[in-house]
């Protein structure tokens, strides 16, 4: 399986995936599963993918293929996040169309993704793209998106995160969201890939790989283990007429 | 959907369930899904039921009545909780096997049920029984069994949780597991049944019912939160790398 997750907030964006793929449970491999494009100074886009690696590398290929060849329209053709929404949505269905036939179940070859990013002249947009090929636009009501293996993770982004928050303490609050996935699920694996986005920069960031041995990320899932243990250790006693 | 925990550790047991049902968004119901049988002094039984509601009821009315009938073997004849689980098992699939046919698919009739409890002169038992009929049983390494939407409320589980915890910690733990279920689920919901068994004691607990004005279970949820977005806020701050 799969974990990413990304954010659309008043000050960027943020995108985090993890690099697990599994064919079964004895063929585990490492694929990178968040790609970026730009073009310094007039655009900025980020894409994660989950579910089938053909179909989402087809995809991939398609829209890398597009651009090499000067097919319009391609990643830096379109005019706005939403025309590249719509381009990845119609690549996807017809991958799926393409591998599939009667007597292939459509849903085995499925994949959603996460497009995100800023175009000059427009706001930042994030998309998630259904394996239909339609797809929803994230809100400040709704600042965020996870693909993949998503319930682990949701509870703590239910609870802290906002539209409004800093862009470094949303990141904080999205790795310890990765942290409980990472802990409860070994589908989702180390390393990871982080992107930060700062509004209206319109340049592509390098990015971060996060392995098991980055002590940050080890600090702070030390320290997040410390605060569930002392925050449970610190709550009321259950009042009597638990135990009857 | 559902979420039902329970717990089988070196004090006693601990079962939660929800009782949230829903056929569609627009058609929820409350119903138990947490049943208590027992004789003073020589055993406790409590079942959990998570799925197709006319299967687990099913499933739970032929218990019932073979109980009535002394039609044996019965909640009250059989001599192990080992029995039991194969007396469940056997129970569901003919449950299964007789609303399904040819022309309807077997897993919309699924369910699954945890079937925990104690039976004089033999240790505690706790059994997780699929729709298959075939079950597995709780061990201390592996203490606690989760049916329905059970992602949300399991990373706490697997970080807080020991076989050797006191009774009233873990029922902390498994409350906020719920609590984090319910924020992130709608399709689970309040009220809450609660019931906490005593190693050896060979009686019935009353149980407690869980309501949204539960002072306690409000205090704790609001606790919660504060810990959770204090934790997050004393995290240290991210590294440059991530930025770049």
């Amino acid at each position: 399986m799969t974990y990413c997750c990304a954010l659309r907030l008043k000050e960027g964006l943020v995108f985090i995936s993890d690099t697990r793929t599994n064919a079964g449970v004895d063929h585990i491999s490492v694929f990178r599963k968040l790609y970026t494009y730009g073009v310094a100074g007039e655009r900025f886009i980020c894409i994660q993918t989950s579910g089938n690696l053909a179909t989402t590398q087809a995809v991939i290929g398609h829209l890398e293929n597009h651009l090499a060849l000067g097919r319009e329209p391609h990643l830096y053709s379109v005019n706005t996040m939403f025309e590249l929404a719509g381009l990845v949505g119609q690549l996807l269905r017809q991958v799926i169309a393409e591998v599939t036939s009667d007597t292939l179940e459509q849903s085995n070859y499925f994949c959603s993704l996460l497009v995100g990013g800023q175009i000059k002249g427009e706001e930042m947009q994030l998309y998630n793209i259904y394996p239909q090929g339609n797809f929803i636009c994230a809100t400040s009501d709704t600042p965020y998106f996870q693909i993949g293996e998503s319930k682990y993770g949701k509870p703590i982004l239910d609870r802290a995160l906002t539209y409004d928050m800093p862009l470094d303490k949303a990141l904080r609050c999205c790795l310890i969201s990765f942290d409980s996935t990472l802990r409860s699920n070994v589908s989702v694996g180390m390393p990871l890939d982080a992107m930060i986005y700062h509004k209206d920069c319109l340049l592509t960031p390098q990015g971060k790989r996060i392995t098991e041995a980055d002590p940050y990320f080890q600090q702070i899932s030390r320290q997040w283990s410390e605060t569930l243990k002392n925050g449970l250790q610190d709550l009321p006693e259950p009042t009597e007429d638990y135990f009857k």
